[in-house]
């Protein structure tokens, strides 16, 4: 079932208890921080439901249509289509969405490829996690769920043996009760990008746990409107006051991130799919395709993005009256370069794509490789953009109510423009460029691409731990033979 | 004469014609987007009247007593009491403050201390300029005046033969009529850094004007309150709705940057200082020490900037636990060198001083290399900071109003505060590295540190400019005729 | 017919001038400076004539057996073949072999799928010219030759109007007479690498030439031992001195570079492909996939080269016991995602393959992207591995001669081993780590690293060129355009 | 006493053990490995003792006459004159001798200006090694001796630990046995510079030891031609065969590097300064200005280099015909920072020295802060200046000989000068700047640059441990403070 951007509204009006500040937010569909990003995933559902793009954001399996991105993938072909669909939703949202539907559905689409991998354990409750990720895999594509996920633990926390040696209870989320109904949580995970606007949210542990963190290693699937839980926001950054023609980014797209709290929350066994384990409890990510599918969705996302600022750093070079300089054309060279070189990688993740039982997955050397590209160039991108910039944003009005004002829009247009462009779409470029750039949202997303999968070390682990090294190495050993060899 | 803030805030409070978009501002002191900035300045001509800073803020000349960088400097020790009375006027702003009253103030008395660069025109009129500049800053010192500059023409019309071409005025500021009273301006100046909060303004060219520039090449100085001159202010960043313990720094310190637009301004002569000489616009600031003095003044304002982004570098590494983590220690070792080096420049530059006629001058290469040495890794540096912050940022909640929440407070402080900080200390903390990192606040000091001399290109040509080329060519010519000179 | 070793030792000892200072050259086969290096082009040949690798590296048209980079490509899979073959030959010398007989083949091969593009001309001898292309590449193919080109004027030449204007012939190379059999050719060009070692040279220009510069205009080929023509040679990195084990690749690798001189050469016309036509005779370049073809191949050479540097990194951190710092750990993390980066961009210049008339070509825009990268890479990535180097390679005995001494090797073994190598086995990996990365020859690499496709901002203007900037810039105008929208 | 070239040179004749891979050197004045480079340090003997430079090169002191690195800084005036001593030797060798004989005579003149951090042992022995330390600084200077040190284990041999879990003797350089007369001495150090040319050698640790290792923790100064001590230099970058006009400074300023072995080697007490104190053995470099005297002088050494290489950038720059385009010209201008930059915190040491006891030190904060700046930005300004070279050295002929060749020395003017320069003039410089930036000697000396006072994470710590991080912080704290203080 393709569910509409009805629907959706609808079913998030439920309840959920969400904070900005001390402010206990009714209904996020109305409140002014939220109404806006919510219409806008309502409108991303619409869209994938629209029939004109049935075979881009859907296939049909046992006579049912399913969101694309539950689609697991057994050729290229399919790898292929997965991409386009994940290219049709970060295009949408010019890659600002970092944790869109298609993000988490991904990674649990890639954990029901390789169900066994829960029947690990060996109580007889374990043998039934397999079949938990598989009914739930079944259900979350037939409901047609936006999920979000928690996978870290808060920072400051993270060790806990500090805390026990003061006798003090570590905050993060612990598993404090059981019986035969399911689980009872308590603590805090960090950071539920998207789950203010969510149906439910995937509680795990993506970071390593110690063998002694039996009770933390707990992954299950809770909805957000469950009694005891709690989203502590952080900042809006699409306020009541913003208006769009002056803030069209951040009035829309702010998909929030949220400190989610537990208070006694009541998960049954069904929605539990590790316990207990704290090795399985990370490794689920390692053991299936879990983690290179839903980063697939991450280049994608990232792709997207990086057209629309290659785009703007045009459109400001032109607007600047700099674009025949040979240093900004050598800039403009260079970033379609790196867009290129972007582009390039995912693409070559169909090319060399491997093999998973009947399954297939994208080269996933390739895709963390990307991961690091992204995490590395995000910053100096946006800061060649904003050299190219120069004090463009500053020469702007403080907003754009001088178009309306009928002595001050004449001035405005006869001292604004250029040759080439008049006053107000000087002013519309360069408000979307600050709101790209140099807004609060701005730097929310320079922070985010550094660190959506990890901190560097994390992610050149990743690539460290994939590559061919007894290759690589061999090379070299291959070259000290030949030249110590006995000539004959 | 050392004016008091009450004084201060009087004198400004003159009808003086400010927009915010199309909202027309009455009163700056009054604004909620100027009052506490407007009185910030003010608190910094009390401490600049302070008795107990007498010796470091003011000296004595002719029976009365001015702000220390009215000072023209005549030995080494001159140079040093200048640095330490900027010194103490950035750390109270903490060097966000980028046109403090200091800055133009030193550019005019670079100007004075060589008033015959003035007389260098042909016409009975230019004679006089020279008596202009020094009646000028005699009046400047003696009243405390605080001056803005706008000697930038607006982007994209830097090259008035285009419009010519196309029968269209160019927007920029010129001389549009001239009598025996003074001259009427017209046009639009561009980028008064604190014009809002100033006394008055020098209009002026830092740029090279062609030839045929002769009306645009205009040097004057101009009440903010004069009729016909508007202030159109950018988005002001400190706005009603910002408290200081959410944004410590943002509520107190924007400055506001201001296009400036003349409509049949009328400036008596004695306020000319350079008229219909394109050459001599530019130049008085390289033919003076006016430059060396207004830059080194801003290499002392971005070193207290850096010490404290060094030490919210320590603060953050510390909260967030990886304070002893080899990498972060390396990276805090990376940036203490980075503040000594700096350190390094501006000590060097005393010791390296030099002389014109019976004044001194700091050496002006290493001012322009702690130019380009800001330029260049001011954004590096707040994105290293930014990495040591992670996600703290958004881990806290959307505002302090939890603290006075009885029931929410708990939770927070609960889950929020670790072994060694409180919750709320941790959020005081990451609130101010917010303020200074990720805030638009933030980005404006961005895009200031980029392009407050000019861009890059300017700022090496500068450099290159000052070098001893002969001297470091002779290097290499020396070697080569020793190594192919005839053995004996 | 693939030719072997032999048939190639023997036909370049035909009488060809080659200097090395003002040493003449007899016998490129012999002379120490030379020797090692043909005959490893002579293995070269052995190894793609060996019947095991016969798919590999050649294949069949008309019932005889080709080069298989002479393949012209109408399918993804013939793509992957001639990667495949690239790879091979890459492989075989370490990437350490710029111009192997591969890259100008797979030039000449792009310029013969499109043999009209050579037509444009109007006179009656240019109608022949397609004639030429394809009937040479005939030629090249069927005797399995290997060709250099030489297709820049030499540096401080470019501007002959300024030797003009002194009344001084430029000596760039240019065609001084012609007559029914063909053109005489006066002049330099640069910088023929492989030269020494090939069969003939193209002569071209690949940088645009200016309108007047019609006779420099000329594109032929021209056997190497052609009377007149003279190859200066840089400095030879392979002298007499040099052992195998002391210098395992300068050894055998050094491909060297010539300036070409042109003394009243004759080419008969057969062997002119362009003539009086400055236009044309560099945008065959571009009309054509020839600057694709050759610059796939040089891709690939540097992705072998990159495998071998990493190798070499991860083999360096463990003999200095630095494997398993955290630090160490992450540069290695690093360099792997770099190689994935490049492998990814190779693979998706297949999976993004272009269509031209019956033929396929790979992405140019990926292929470009991925010279970019070699070009800001290559110095970064030896600059890494140096420093993990350490003065690993200056605590080595000067050279291998002590294992052979026998008081020496005892005393060096004791105190140069570990605890996990031999001493021995140390001084070669360090011995390996300076040729690739502090000889000289390592230094001819990273300056050919920098310029084989041309100057940074070539390069970029080649990505410039190849981008959808209307695709890009239309994601802004979107954007701008609904957020202005009149609301409903 | 300033000794002269003949005196030096006669001193080195002494028998001394050094190794060329498996050769006995016998007198290294005459081999033509060291012969170039042995007479160059004699010439730097002769321009010290020169009268002409008696005020800039030596002081008095007690009515004899020492060389002015000899000289304990008693005011700022004392340190201007040892950096201008030290400039004065920098400049001779271009930069190009690291450890030139005013370094280690500068660490060890700071170690006498606090000899009695030598007595903290609690022996009789340890008593009188503050003595040891006195007496042996007024030989040293009397003597007018050139030393080396070796103060590094051997890489791979840094856990000690790991050799003796498997029953090995660490090879690394310990006390073997003592008596009433000395100690002996066993065991390699590395990696003594200039040691081959040296009279004797400072033996020590500049890293930590482990409180085990006693044994290893042994400060002492041995005489080269010391019985049982030999040098295994590495490979020599001046061979026999390279002429000067070729290779015009590694012909003459490779100043080797060697391990040390010692077998057997008696040491005196009165040459001991420290034994059997591992703590100590490290922080005689910390307790005492020792490690800010020698460092400086390597700032100022390095700062020579910089000057030339900057020379030489412009040169290349004009001889390429690219001087005048803009790119280019902003690199000229970055590079003129960087040196006005480093020339800036040297300056600086002087205006911010500081305190000890009776005499005076640099500032060691910008002192280390100008090593760090060296280490990181040495590579890529030769970076900078090898890609404005462009392919210039490989167009040149393999070397000089042409010009003395009648039949090519035409045909090279003819075609290799340019409108500027002859084509002597440019082989010239190209040979120069390939020596430079190119040649093995050039990779000794980036190698050199990258770890001369310890890889970066211990240059970062020097850093690190001198910043005021509590003034740094508490501008922090002091805005947390004020932004929450209770309005009134």
């Amino acid at each position: 079932m393709l569910r509409t951007g009805k629907d959706y509204l609808e079913r998030i009006r439920d309840g959920r208890t969400v904070l900005i500040g001390s402010e206990r937010v009714g209904d996020v569909t109305r409140h002014p921080a939220f109404a806006a990003a919510a219409r806008m995933y309502a409108a991303l559902y619409d869209l994938k439901a629209d029939p004109a793009k049935r075979d881009l954001m859907s296939f049909e399996e046992e006579g049912e249509r399913f969101s694309l991105y539950f689609l697991k993938p057994r050729t290229r072909d399919d790898l292929v289509r997965r991409t386009a669909c994940h290219r049709a939703i970060a295009d949408f949202s010019h890659g600002l969405l970092g944790r869109s539907p298609d993000h988490v559905a991904s990674s649990f689409t890639g954990l029901a490829m390789k169900p066994d991998v829960f029947a690990s354990g060996s109580t007889a409750r374990n043998q039934k996690f397999s079949a938990h990720v598989t009914d739930y895999y079944k259900r979350f594509r037939h409901e047609d769920l936006f999920l979000a996920y928690a996978i870290l633990p808060p920072q400051g926390a993270r060790s806990p043996e500090l805390y026990e040696s003061k006798d003090r209870q570590p905050p993060t989320l612990r598993v404090t009760k059981e019986d035969d109904r399911g689980v009872t949580l308590n603590g805090m995970k960090m950071l539920a990008t998207g789950a203010v606007f969510a149906d439910e949210v995937i509680i795990g542990n993506i970071l390593p746990l110690a063998p002694s963190q039996v009770k933390e290693s707990v992954t299950c699937a809770v909805p957000i409107a469950t009694p005891g839980l709690t989203l502590w926001a952080r900042k809006p950054l699409s306020t009541a006051g913003r208006n769009r023609a002056d803030h069209p980014l951040s009035s829309v797209f702010d998909e929030t991130d949220s400190m989610i709290v537990f208070d006694d929350v009541k998960v049954p066994w069904e929605r539990v799919f590790v316990h207990d384990d704290p090795e399985l409890s990370r490794n689920i990510y390692i053991r299936t395709p879990a983690h290179f599918m839903s980063n697939h969705q991450s280049n994608v996302r990232f792709w997207a993005k990086l057209r629309l600022l290659i785009g703007l750093a045009s459109k400001i070079a032109k607007s600047n009256g700099a674009h025949a300089i040979p240093a900004v054309r050598e800039t403009l060279g260079r970033l379609a370069a790196m867009e290129a070189c972007y582009a390039g990688m995912i693409e070559g993740q169909h090319q060399g794509m491997q093999s998973l039982g009947d399954f297939v997955h994208v080269n996933p050397r390739y895709m963390y490789a990307a991961v690091n590209y992204a995490l590395e160039n995000h910053a100096p991108i946006c800061d060649m953009i904003r050299t190219l910039m120069g004090g463009g944003a500053f020469q702007m009005p403080a907003d754009s109510s001088v178009l309306q004002d009928p002595e001050l829009s004449g001035i405005f247009e006869n001292y604004w423009s250029t040759l080439d462009q008049t006053a107000a779409e000087r002013m519309r470029l360069f408000k979307l460029a600050w709101d790209l750039l140099g807004s609060e949202f701005a730097m929310r997303h320079d922070q985010y691409e550094k660190f959506y999968v990890g901190p560097s070390f994390v992610v050149r682990n990743y690539n460290f731990m994939n590559a061919p090294w007894g290759e690589f190495e061999g090379l070299v050993d291959g070259i000290v033979e030949e030249a110590n060899a006995p000539r004959s």
